[in-house]
């Protein structure tokens, strides 16, 4: 038919993808989520081990199954960071070698990471597990609460920040962010015993800082409040504009949390409401109670 | 490589993943998510048929469509019901063979409510309509709306709460939190012609109580204030701590109302405000306007 | 089991299913959704080659690549529009050949369509990408965020919808409100170089109208405040009820924009607010500051 | 590159897929060899319930089961009987319409054959056990013997053929074929208590006729021994040319019958000949015995 | 239509399907091909690592595959070894508890013979590579010879035979024969060194003793001559009916060899010929020449 | 358990799987069955379009499929090209950028070939038709025909070993003689026109070479009489020691023709002999009629 002759031709032409078009590097593929999910699948199973991959696992076949899935790991991460590097650099000059090599010294470090990240990660559970009178167990945590979920992704996508691979961390924390409704930027700092409650419509931005035993409920945004232009009046990129919060904060569902402000130790900020200042330390801060007839 | 072998070494000593590992009773899975999805499936076609599952049933054949679906979801319940008593237990003694029988009554009690369950979820439906002027018709309603995913889950999930089923339930609703952004606790209490618009963000806690003709939006949490600690304290488990929300109650977006009060019957509550303080009968409360500039 | 037996003699019963029960006409299944899946990966790929679909093609290989996905889209939408036809009447009469020729009208009109809509969505792409600091480039935006995805499908929606398609268009936007939180009706109005930050739980209802240069944060809601009913007390369909957003307007994270109002153009509206009137153009509007000890 | 752009150009042109390009009419597809294994699973599973398709119907279960597969082998046959009717009339002009009746016609027939198909396919069940020692119950035999896949594929295919099928039935005997080495021509006209050992390399012919009680051992060819040809030297299309078989004749391995010859009632033919020439009743005819030192 | 469902009346009567149909034993499946499938894919890959399964398997990593490869094994084992058991004694008594400790102890038996099971393989790849011009390395034998892959499902089913695992055997060999066109039954004894070139065609009987270093080639018959029937007429089962093959044998395509005879340690049987009585040792026994004008 | 600790240990010793063992070369995996099939399945749908592959093809998009499958099969090739490669040459020296860059040209050298294959296989479609009397049309021939899916495969594989690929050829071969039961060697040379009928059994030497205008039934080998050993006492491999078939050779079932031998120039082979001598052009052989009484 000529309308799909038409259309094909015109979407053909190369001026009308500038910009909307992905050129890869001979040979290097993008990112694949599929893989990616795997990824994130054996991080989990290496983590948890029962409750996310074979759930048989014993103290017997501990060794083995950590074993296996640790070299998968590793080889399924050579290849993802290999063409995130690949991505990052699609103009310039390295060769495949050498992006080769490099993702293969990232995997392992990340490796070298795990027994870390399982550490902080058990300090999560045993937060949302404490915070929650509804949880049973700790096994029910970990099997059903998207928080779980969501900050396992983010630990091991900032790992992969702080290692310096480009591209995959946030595919990882949107694959969270999809999976859970929780929006946590891999750029963020958080510590341990982190927790939050139901967590739909959470947004954690770039240069958060988040001290340890800190809890957040559903609908909280810590976010920026403006960013300055650059001369061509476009945002300047990677300046801190996101808040921290120090130890013990607790921040109620729906609360905005924004800019540069500091929200200090043990300091409690109410649901629905909007706080773009400094909160000191131990201080509860509330929405005025308002009851109006319409 | 050194660091790899070093890595499966550490998070394969026991220490390494005390409480974070599921250590299954000999021959009993973990209930399984993909089971679960297709427990949710079949009970989505028989509940909806020709709208989920095959879409080709028609009077003529309706009896074998059910009948194998039912005899197919009795199977796939009896497995899962098996496991998570088997979760439950799983430092304790009872046998297989017992675990297996209770799991047979179980699954039957459960595929004997389903004709209530349909009577019920057709209210909802009706709710859901009549309370959209954005609604064409029924099967719009039923095919694309989150709401009856939402609340299918937590019906099927409810039934299973409540007759002694473990942890499955709380996976059902997370399977529709994950997918609708709508989170209902297994435990909560709904009744009939019950309607959800929009809904991401909504948080239903674990013992709160509606009534019929219930309406909320998107973002809507019904929590809980604060919950007693125990001496070691840590939180007091089951204790009711979310709201009782009386018939023909509606609550607008982003609202919040937390602890064990009562918002009374025919009441409306306005969008992004914190309520924390019974709402009389028949009263409607609203946000008060405020306008700055900054 | 006799519980068995009854349960599906119940369940087959005709009345019991009077209302939730798709009778299809001869030959017509309802729209799939494994289908649709594939017709907005298709249309992903052609808008942003490279990105979605075939990673490695490039300028001598497009036209290729294009030429296949163009004719595989084409077929499926063929399928997919003539099962919304047919879900439409499915009561009356138009026989199958008719259908199948009017789907094979609008899938060709669509088609042409497709240049029109890659062009809005590379501004798109470009706000996402300006209005961000944390976006590294035009790649990241494109893979990663939810926006694009939830915007790429209202688009592809809305031109079905224009095209008079029934019921599809609803559920390709039901598929990114689940993937993303961001539920745009699509019958809403949307100019171009529009974008959305972070993204879960906004709201965009059926009549609104939006103009060019447009930012929403998450949470936002542009809803209806309340609908007349009609003399049965159903809500009469149809009626323009939501907001109007001229050029240039913000509105933060978790703000409420009810009603047939207008936001005039370069109007920035605060976080968490409820906001019910008109405002003017120029204007920011904020919540009050509030403090309050417990 | 230059090579693969010459390659596609060259491959592309019209005069060098003369003949071994399909061109389809207007919105039919070939017959999809996955859904004739469908048919092929569906048909096995009613004729065989709890061997092939769900195990675990039970006598109380069987209506249902048989309802669905019934139903969905229905739907399926329509499909490929169309596809397969529009391939044979692929230049000329029926209609769509009149395919798809003609073809919900023939599905019909087939579907009311099903019950004398099952009668048949129980006595070649009978042979098998009866004629192995090797056999320890009917249920190894329907499960695990090549001979009875391949016999049933060829029961159903012959109906299809004799109701005037094109293609598909071919296509379902070579499915067999390749499963089981064993290759019926679905023109082939064969008895009841119908069996082959092991099976590998048996041929029958399309216009073999084969009485009851006949067992053949594997290599076994019944072929043509020549065939008449046209003025064009090709051969003519559909002459009587391979062997009838009475009743009771058995045909040991590699024996090779050919021509439109006769094997009389009770007739045993020994392995590794060549025969074409008719064998009376009860005759037994052997290798000549041959030793010889290289 | 009145004729599916009357076809689905007739199908559903009892009478209609008595032999046809597995009665199974509550909640005893049968032997699934699919897993078995799985069971001979880990089989192979145990025995030779990084040809099958995972192929980036080395010295560091060996135990870690082996350990989960021999785990899943063995779990697969118990359930498919429990459901042969359940259908062999489909009638009677023994309970689940008992068929599932039985199936235990048979499935880690079975474990603790793979490495005698590869040690024997090993010289059939031997044998397979010194016998053919053809064969490039050990490598080539292991991936694409067919006698490899039916020898391997020969020597795992033979092991199970000999445990006594009913069916299950069975359908492994007829698994290979499918594949590869090699019949051996699971019940003949096969010494080492064993080899079959080409193979289509091959039928080794249920009482075959084959010595070492022997060698057949495709289309050979080791089979029963006839056998003797009881008072009704039936074949009397398990006699020993099937050739001896001493060591050192070697038998050229299509060659039957017929009953309980002995062919003599280092004797030659040529192609195409019907051997029915003993031969000597190192006799060379070939068809005679024959050549005729038609 | 003890027993299946073992077996662990004895089968992950060095020792155990000597030779048995595929070592690979770093990043490089083992040619993969998978892929290798995705390549057979694009070669047939690039040869035949619209039988194979997408089966909407037609003039208008033939060069979008045909460039969108060519590119594809470049790809897939250079990988599995690479990994044949490097199985080779698995113990010596050449780096992964050289074996890469001799994959891609041997890539396109084969896809250069293409056209040709398309004209080769055009003859064989031709004389299978003639040569059938069932045959339909060409149509038939494309779809159902094994010996077009075993010719087929072969060409592939013959051009890749012509071109130095190591082990691909063969497993390529092997999957057709899996499918078909029928196998040809990739090293046999093979003229146009080319047929086999049934082909179940038939088997094609190494060093065979078979003129124009040739013809097999099933069950014919033409295979090697002996092979000299060298002074270890293995084969010498690579010697001339398979059949010439000159032009219009047709050789009839289960005949087995071995040696370096020459059949004549339009010579007739009867079934189930063996010839191992020189037959003149235009003679026909056949088997002596025998018919003795047992």
């Amino acid at each position: 038919m000529q309308i799909l002759t038409d259309a094909v031709e015109q979407l053909s032409e190369a001026s009308s993808y500038t910009g909307l078009c992905h050129h890869h590097r001979q040979g290097q593929p993008l990112p694949s989520a599929g893989q990616l999910e795997q990824i994130v699948d054996l991080a989990r199973a290496i983590l948890f081990p029962g409750y996310f991959g074979n759930s048989s696992v014993n103290a017997q076949t501990m060794t083995y199954h950590i074993g296996v899935d640790v070299e998968r790991l590793y080889h399924l991460l050579v290849e993802q960071i290999q063409a995130g590097l690949a991505f990052d650099v699609s103009e310039e000059g390295s060769g495949v070698e050498s992006l080769c090599e490099e993702a293969r010294r990232l995997a392992a470090l990340f490796i070298g990471r795990l027994p870390e990240m399982r550490r902080t990660l058990a300090t999560d559970v045993e937060a949302a597990y404490n915070g929650d009178p509804a949880a049973k167990n700790y096994g029910e945590v970990i099997c059903c609460y998207p928080a779980i979920r969501a900050i396992s992704n983010y630990r091991i996508a900032h790992e992969l920040l702080v290692l310096g691979v480009p591209l995959i961390p946030r595919i990882i924390t949107e694959m969270a962010h999809s999976e859970t409704g929780i929006d946590i930027h891999p750029g963020a700092t958080i510590g341990h015993h982190f927790t939050i409650d139901h967590g739909t419509g959470v947004v954690i931005g770039e240069t958060c800082i988040i001290g340890n035993n800190v809890k957040l409920y559903q609908g909280v945004t810590l976010g920026a409040k403006s960013f300055p232009l650059d001369e061509n009046g476009n945002p300047i990129k990677g300046i801190a504009r996101h808040p921290i919060l120090e130890d013990d904060v607790i921040v109620y569902s729906n609360a905005t949390i924004l800019g540069r402000i500091t929200i200090g130790k043990g300091a409690v900020v109410g649901g629905n409401i909007w706080v773009t200042e400094n909160v000191p330390a131990g201080e509860r801060i509330v929405q005025m109670k308002v009851k109006d007839r319409d």
